[in-house]
């Protein structure tokens, strides 16, 4: 099963597509679709849509994941993000692809094994489950963590069964 | 010209066309697209999406009108509507429709001459403006006061050039 993961921002969009091969996982691509703040947000939301329908296209995922949000730092922050999450689900949806939702504490339990892991040990588990030479960027490594979260949820082993760790769901 | 305006919510969302004829304006079409609460939400966004662009098929407008938000009750609200907002702008823009953002306050001055008209105003303003037998909905009025914003705006005259008050922009 190829995933897509998604870690929306109206500013930076990250992204990131896995497989599962046997029992380990394979990394197939990541990137971030980024727009300029001084554009306004009807063209950014633009950018993100077709840059979610591209990555879609070029990679060929069946699914895709995105994290489930309750808060945020403000209601001006909740409105944007809102908007790049609205935008990329929608854009999933008109590639075809079913959406599924994990909670932050779902995806860092996946890939860390502790729902309070730091943005740093997610980063770094990703790197290492994926066997990456070196370290994604921050919005793509939340957008690969969600997809290995999916991967994870789907065959009902967590991450820490492929490296050593063991704990099933 | 013909306007469509859009009124995005995630349970109701309002829309309403709109023409100039000549010195007046004209009521082409109005409606809600509703979704479940207890849907998922990339479903409902998935509504919200192909019902917007299924009102531009039907309606053929050139362009399309949003309010411009920065205000919400709170966190979760503004999430939410961020991503009905998001969903309602890129439907648009999916479909060819260039996407004016007018904030509350323009679109009340512009329906009925006072930036903080109470909605009630704006329903009984907008039915008038068209000669609508009943007022619409308290959505779709929203959603047309936005699209007749848009034809004083690119018109440089107020509604209220056309029933009598008169000032300039």
């Amino acid at each position: 099963m190829r995933v897509l993961g998604i870690d929306p921002g109206t500013t930076v969009t990250g992204w990131g597509v896995v497989e599962r091969h046997g029992a380990g996982f394979h990394h197939v691509a990541h990137g971030c679709i980024r727009t300029s703040p001084e554009s306004p947000m009807p063209e950014r939301l633009g950018k993100i849509f077709d840059g979610v329908r591209a990555v879609i296209r070029d990679h060929q995922p069946e699914v895709a994941t995105i994290e489930e949000i309750f808060v945020s730092a403000n209601v001006q922050s909740a409105l944007k993000l809102g908007h790049a999450r609205g935008t990329a689900i929608v854009a999933a949806n008109a590639e075809g692809l079913p959406v599924f939702e994990y909670t932050a504490l779902q995806v860092k339990q996946a890939v860390v094994g502790f729902g309070r892991a730091e943005k740093q040990q997610v980063q770094a588990m990703v790197r290492m489950l994926l066997a990456m030479e070196s370290a994604p960027p921050q919005d793509a490594a939340d957008a690969l963590a969600g997809a290995l979260c999916h991967l994870q949820h789907s065959s009902g082993v967590t991450a820490h069964l492929a490296t050593g760790g063991g704990r099933r769901r």
